[in-house]
């Protein structure tokens, strides 16, 4: 048995994932691209890049891992690109698309001359978010363009454009809403265009999403205005793949019962800590209440609160659900906690250890 | 000069702190020892353990880099040790602190064996914090025994206990309000301790801070029980001591002037977002106001909203102040986003590139 704390990879809940997304590409016609900002471990890409067209990015590492892990169509976006990584940026992608005017106008050149293909993120000032944080619509928001007096002098040097305009969407009707609202207002040019990016957030892997409407929706759109629509899956590509595998350490009692395991929200599931949610456990039922917490010094590191059916004590398993997205690529070594392995679980129940971290990796965290 | 983002840690700025440090152990008898949750870096050690008598702990590999990069006095203690790891932090430590006795009674013996001597953190369910989040007194907490029924049975076992009920207090009458209320409720088992640990989040390196009025107390409460009294400063050690060095990428107007820089809240100020709080900038006067964000995909990365003397444009350097404490410590590969470097300034002005990370640190931080 391996060492907890570690991520752990179930490939057969991947593959179920991956095989509504290839069922939606085949039956939309849209391609999917996985947006490496939520998931990019890369020893379980060979399987993804079978049921998706390639990567998406935010970054030039992330635009190098796409390119040298994964293959396929290699779509390029940052918020800002700098000087000296542009060319690599462009070198490595098949796409490049710029989140503003002045950025487009800094470095399109160099991507003509490549004959990459280029795309501008616009923003269409609505979208649908739980969180003000991750709002790409909220005031003053640096993401994408909101002008069009400054896009259209551009429109005939782009190919296509980006909107990203939904965090955790798992509401069709919310979707169709926001889509009509984008047909409406950017119609004129959608029809120019080559392609269009639909961004990621919409969480079409969840069980019950009608997966069939939204099918022939995004078919009739591509139809209408002669494009090739992308959609950018992060969570929803890997959602309920991982868990994260810890260990009880200690039990105390200060007014509830407290059980401390061997890892850390802000150090291994971050998002908890940002978005002040709790985790999940299962079946979480049972007569015993515990909150659950991390071993950091953090007062407020606490991964839920739950249920089970017998007292913990120093050596119990817990294992919580769902931390495939927006954990491994955001884990980092605060109080010097042991970083989680990463183990994945083959097709055919073999688990395998793919990573480790030592002590040294994490003296050479710093220097 | 350096490609952006570094962190750009002044030699002479941690000096002046240090020998605030210094001061005060040599005015009250008090020892500090460093808390490596805060800091880590450890290129400046050398200059540090001149000033300090070594350091305390979160977790086992804060425990080893202690040992082995910084001297002096290790202090162990963790939320809770794992079996697994118990010997090597015992091997390595002067002192173990134990959370909570269960923790205490699981270890005890293992520590004695040792000759080493054995601390217990009590929580004395008051604070000064400014957030629930942080604040070690919060309901249930789980940091240290609050149940003086626990703990009398084990008082001849130990040596000396801590309390860690300050976070980023910078008020002296508040600090000796708590410590009163401590003495008070705590003062019977003092008189029968040898060492007693008063942990961090006091900012005595402040300016202006009484640091003899301090002095004075910490002397008179040691005399009074006959103890040796320890700090733990964290960013007090390091405070303003440490930038980080960013570069404007773009500028948009989205109803309000927005500068884009090639870092990242969530990234390398993680705190940032964690306190809803903004960074500062010097001298932060001039007619233009900009929103700093960072590069990442969240819509709230945001810096602050500071002002400038001119129009920022791409290629323009901004320093982020204070950025030493809580930063590198948990720095992380979220969007790919470069990680900063580290840069020290030595004490006879040249700045040494200690640190860079590369493409394939981001690839192995993954699987």
């Amino acid at each position: 048995t391996l060492q907890t704390p570690y991520y752990l990879l179930d490939k057969s809940v991947l593959l179920r994932n991956l095989e509504k997304i290839s069922y939606l590409r085949q039956t939309s016609g849209v391609k999917c691209v996985l947006a490496l900002k939520a998931f990019a471990t890369w020893s379980v890409f060979d399987l993804m890049a079978e049921h998706m067209d390639g990567t998406t990015s935010s970054s030039l590492y992330e635009v190098k891992l796409g390119r040298e892990k994964f293959g396929g169509e290699t779509h390029a976006y940052s918020v800002a690109w700098a000087d000296h990584e542009i060319d690599e940026a462009i070198a490595a992608c098949d796409k490049i698309i710029f989140n503003s005017v002045s950025q487009f106008e800094r470095y399109a050149q160099k991507a003509e001359a490549q004959n990459k293909k280029i795309g501008l993120r616009l923003n269409p000032g609505i979208s649908h978010s739980h969180f003000l944080l991750a709002d790409p619509a909220r005031p003053f928001s640096r993401l994408g363009e909101w002008d069009m007096d400054r896009v259209t002098p551009v429109l005939d040097r782009i190919s296509g454009v980006m909107f990203h305009f939904n965090c955790e969407n798992d509401e069709y009707e919310s979707l169709d809403t926001l889509l009509k609202a984008i047909e409406e207002r950017y119609g004129e040019i959608l029809h120019k265009l080559e392609w269009v990016s639909l961004g990621g957030g919409i969480r079409f892997t969840n069980e019950n999403y009608p997966i069939d409407t939204l099918a022939k929706r995004l078919k009739d759109m591509s139809e209408r205005y002669g494009i090739q629509l992308y959609l950018e899956p992060g969570e929803a590509s890997v959602t309920k793949s991982t868990t994260l595998e810890v260990t009880v350490l200690d039990t105390v009692f200060n007014g509830k019962n407290v059980a401390i395991v061997d890892s850390s929200t802000e150090a291994h599931m971050l998002d908890l800590l940002t978005y002040s949610e709790y985790t999940s456990v299962a079946p979480n039922t049972g007569p015993h209440t515990y909150i659950v917490c991390g071993k950091t010094c953090l007062a407020g590191d606490i991964f839920g609160e739950f249920q089970f059916e017998h007292e913990l004590k120093a050596g119990d398993r817990i294992a919580f659900l769902d931390a495939g997205g927006y954990t491994m690529v955001k884990k980092n070594w605060f109080n010097g906690v042991q970083m989680p392995s990463i183990a994945v679980r083959h097709l055919d129940g073999q688990v395998e250890l793919v990573k480790e971290f030592t002590f040294e990796d994490y003296a050479q965290s710093l220097s």
